[in-house]
């Protein structure tokens, strides 16, 4: 993981928590989850019974940061898992120490930390990144890996030329352009190792064509952008439900307060808007206004993202709606989400790092549209029509877990070590 | 309709207003919604273009209430339409007046009017029904009716023995036994006229056994119970999307404040049951606990309903939830939704009067599953599993009308005049 | 204390905790509250610093309950206080153990402990309790004490003659007259050996003349009702407000979801009666309906409480309120106040005990108007004005604090042994 | 008027709806309000029979505005009054047009319009104000008048040496000074024109030393800054209420949504600016961090504004307030306030300006602390200290119109012919 601050430390001690069998875990759909069956396949089976997973038991945990503490004083530091719950696991914690960042203060401008690598180009950091996959690997006697994107907003950035080939990226890394930023050079480290990479944040990042043709050529899954946990997860499901009984939508205001380093990172104008970006996509392809231009066309959308540190993690999510009924009536609705951030995110890393493995081991390549259920902005595969809607989203998933469990069947029981980094 | 209040006053308002261009059949999937279709069939395509329905300007409107006031007065007591939209319509208004009456005073106990029936027996009352259908049709030259109960809530009752037998619950007519209610002797003169019945209020009616024989008999189709409306509405999109993501629910508390006659009649104990009995149930059968017992078998349900007469018929309907996530650490989410009771019922009276009255055409009789979407309790067929799950609703309702359509397409254009009452 | 669940342990482990200097003791005006002085005169000065108050190193505290658990193990079960915070203060409340309380099913009865005394009369209960008092003064070597109710909300009652004299009430005790119930035989009891009495409940209590004439010829302080903490607080703020802005009020709507033990005790309809009796008073008397009728003489006000089990003592008030300005144009405000319970009363605790054990050492007997300021329901000497307006009672309290600054200018450094029991 | 948009329409369409008995002025002190008296003197006596203020059938309305449309459109477009309400009094709002604003696009950076003075220097604006003002009151024949500033807020500026004496102003109004801003040109044209100003939005105006300056010297009052309306208006009760229970205060969070020209101005960060330094400043003087600063030195504040054209003038404040209690332990408190901006505000204005006019009559000149109730940003006269407690600042107004009653005794009758322009 690269960032292991609130997001990770959550799902790192979480993970020894519940192999401790000190809680369970919950908001994991490759842990809890039923696949519905056909009743003579059974009915509703679990998840893991269906798909050879890699185990709890057999992750280990790694990654970068821009400070140079172990996970338990992460983990304190974040405030999220309480200090009785972190007691039990601190010496598995104590043990977990970030390995120096790429990090660029142009990129995420309201944060600074001293633990980060030097070098004489992006390349040079690319390597060094690679060598870290290497190491990792061998000094745990790992198998396979995973990369899971866990650290800050990047500042705003668009596609550029330097994105647009392979070739021109490679030689942007030679000379350190400046529109390859880290989660670029991240990414490009984790496919040139073979190991997928899924990116948690709404940065750029799997979205360039060169990172797209690179995990192609290498035969390495990738898939993004930005965890779905609190509010976008309601409005997915609140949006189509909207739809269903025709009710036009002429506004939707959402504002946030947190005080984490996310929230920290997000005061920067440029982090924002990437937020934004990432925040704003999802209604307007599910309210489609093209079919319903009556009901959807004069939507006024707007997120507000406030740093208010007195709530650290516990992020809130108030959102108003202003919806229209029969003859055009008005009404309203108010969402109050009193959520925590990391708690929502971290089943969301589990899920996506065993699904990403097991897309692997299924020699699935490129972008991983079935993975939409987890992300606010799914970056797909060309030509594929952008799906928001939660239950769409979770259907998609289903269906595609059936098929590796068909594909899986034979597989069984190969399920080895796999690191999650 | 019997009961021609605030939902039935803003339904045939509504409809007028809508003949004359003065707004929109929001919220009617019947006017505004679209059926997937495979793409070589056309993608999306309008429901009413597939689908013979009968058309708003073929509708005539009738019913009974126990005060005399015509709809023009009765709406402006319900304040639900502007009056300046009533003026567009008043004339149209004014000459629709409900006929007299079945009422008992035992089974609504808050409002008491003059313009009630009187009669020996039951049966008596239900000819005089049966009377009123026929002539109100014959005056109309309509072909075929429906009828939709827009009436109060009835106090809480539970099965009898007189329920259990067709030739037991016309026995009980004649002797007018105390067991059966308003609501069950308009739904036996409509079945016994082949008149569609639907039922918008938590009643009992429809379930009992007598009259669904009679309904499978006379070849009728019926469905109830109860418009899933608002605060029920969203709890059905909201409680998916918690199992989608494996989040528990400890707690779940909803109260209402509402102040039209709804409302009032609610603030009987034994009316209040009846809504709550209706409200509750959708919750357990969506979470799951069986498949998910440390998700959702502990979770405290509660529903309350408040007359408050300042809002009049802008009902606000108060959710908290308390769910957890990762671990088990709780968060909690409010929902206030400020919506207008008549605005969201008056499209779910349309649809259902239309595909009821398709229904119908098209042979279907007794129990209607497939329209569980409109309702907060379903009442299925024998068998049949309770799906409260509003997206699952959704498709069900779709399927239906896609094999409706299949076998209507030779039928196209016979659409004629109908009349809701 | 009579009774020593979630209030009283939180009250006593705060100030043991404070003692430590483990936290502060926000809320208590007795403690960090200052007084507006003449500049002359220096300022604001700390209450404490100006008045003799009893120290929180001289306090002893006990009292009486229906379980026999220690305070460690109350406080645990009420799961107000965090276990760490507990943890440091372990000993001490191991040490202190009720005493078998007086208890009688038929005013409380949703609850039943095991833990009760016995006796043959009313007047042999009040005995015993006397017995007690004098003990626990003896045994910790006390100059005086204060009782303060902190047990569960009696039944709604209603004044009888048994009440309206001292000799009809003492009578009653002896005849165990049923109209008589615990909180008044503790109150006798204390009155009896010389104790100030404090209401923090609805319970009618210091309400009957019976119990006033005593206090008044004993020369012992005594008041109530209601601990004024959380929702009532807040609206004895904002109905001033609409008053000072004249906003007419057509509504307001309240309701509470609480789960500790007190919500359980109000789920009983003759308790909510009490309380609702004692929540809905003070509005009334702030928005003067006959100086002002047309903005305040159609208001609704209704207020509702919920048993909730998932939450605990984190009660949750939510309040809808409906008011208009301008020519009558209509607005709305909703408040959700996420309090806990428990820790808002435990101060108030504080300071009613030192303040009444200041009003006895200062000679004021009978009730104590001046400290409406804690209390929904302000019990008054006859003849006076309720006054309900938070800032107003706060003013009354700081000038009755000024003169008896006055009056005890020679008494400073007088302090000294006091128990709160 | 400066500024003739949804304020000054609701204000003057509601005082012409009030005359024809169409609605009650609720809100305005001046019309409603009472005055608590020596029992003696008659108790409560309502305000407008101790006072001589000019009655409402004697006000005479102008203004300026940027768009040259009459009060009836102008009242229409701003969506606050009914249609119905303005149908009543179409003719007397048609006859009302406002006068050629001065206007400068730099210091209102959203809206733009036609109707505007041209000159050759700020002075030469000035003195067609000047014009105007002579002219407005010779055509309706009027004695005197007073200028509320209803239009929107201007750039944030701060001091500059050009305000600093009245010559240097002068200096600058003949250069046109960039500094000097159209809301100091009105003020200045209405001192020099003997007439009273109060300033209801957050401009920097009558704070500049040049225009105090000028009013000592010309002997008129003048008042502001910032009408005291909604959100801020809670604030002010609530904060105060926090400190009366000692209560301490972490966060305060205030969002606020609102879709009129007001809104749209204050997309503009520099209005924005303004704005924001006005709404933060209340909290801190209440809750006096030197006196508690254990509860109040680590209080965030901050305060968000966004435009969202859904709602148009109905505006909703949402407020967070993170407090803390006994031991330090956290609660929340949300309010939600659906307002109506400019139903809030016009009894403001009504009240300022009769009492401003009541001021000049009674020879108070220069700044009006006695004012502050109506102002979130209240600027006193030199060395007067801030108090933004409602509560204190109505004891203050009380106190003062208790002394003018006196002055004003043999004054009776005097009440003549008054423009508010």
């Amino acid at each position: 993981m690269p960032g292991m601050g609130a997001v990770a430390t959550t799902f790192i001690g979480g993970v020894l928590a519940i192999r401790q069998g000190l809680g369970l875990p919950i908001g994991a759909l490759s842990q809890m989850g039923t696949l519905p069956m056909a009743a003579e396949a059974g009915g509703e089976i679990p998840i893991k019974n269906l798909l050879p997973l890699a185990r709890l038991e057999d992750l280990v945990f790694g990654g970068w940061d821009i400070f140079p503490e172990n996970m338990h004083t992460a983990a304190l530091k974040a405030g999220v898992l309480a200090p009785a719950t972190l007691a039990h696991i601190k010496a598995d914690l104590e043990r977990i120490r970030p390995m120096p960042a790429v990090f660029d203060r142009a990129c995420v401008r309201q944060i600074e930390g001293p633990h980060v690598k030097q070098a004489g180009s992006k390349m040079a950091l690319a390597e060094q990144l690679r060598d870290d996959i290497r190491s990792f690997k061998a000094a745990n006697d790992l198998d396979r890996a995973v990369m899971v994107w866990c650290a800050s907003t990047e500042s705003y950035g668009e596609l550029a030329p330097v994105h647009q080939s392979l070739s021109a990226f490679e030689e942007g890394l030679e000379t350190s352009h400046p529109a390859i930023v880290p989660s670029m050079i991240y990414a490009y480290a984790a496919i040139r190792e073979g190991v997928p990479f899924a990116n948690g944040a709404p940065n750029l990042t799997e979205e360039i064509p060169a990172l797209q043709d690179l995990a192609a050529e290498a035969g390495v899954p990738i898939s993004g952008k930005d965890f779905k946990s609190g509010q976008t997860m309601i409005k997915t499901v609140l949006a189509p439900a909207f739809k269903a009984r025709l009710l036009g939508v002429s506004g939707w205001f959402s504002t946030n307060i947190l005080g984490n380093r996310d929230g920290l990172v997000l005061r920067d104008a440029e982090a924002l808007k990437s937020k934004q970006v990432s925040k704003l996509s999802a209604l307007e392809q599910i309210l489609d206004a093209q079919v319903y231009p009556d009901l959807y066309s004069d939507m006024y959308h707007t997120v507000d993202i406030n740093y208010y540190p007195p709530r650290g993690d516990n992020k809130e999510g108030w959102d108003n709606i202003d919806i229209f009924g029969w003859l055009g009536y008005p009404m309203q609705i108010k969402i109050d989400f009193l959520c925590r951030d990391s708690i929502l995110a971290a089943p969301l890393v589990l899920d996506v790092a065993l699904f990403m493995d097991l897309a692997a081991r299924c020699g699935l390549t490129g972008l991983q549209d079935w993975l939409a259920f987890y992300y606010k902005r799914p970056i797909l595969a060309a030509g594929a029509r952008a799906e928001h809607d939660l239950f769409r989203q979770l259907a998609i998933l289903q269906d595609r877990l059936r098929t590796l469990a068909d594909l899986a069947v034979p597989a069984r029981g190969v399920s080895g070590e796999m690191a999650v980094n």
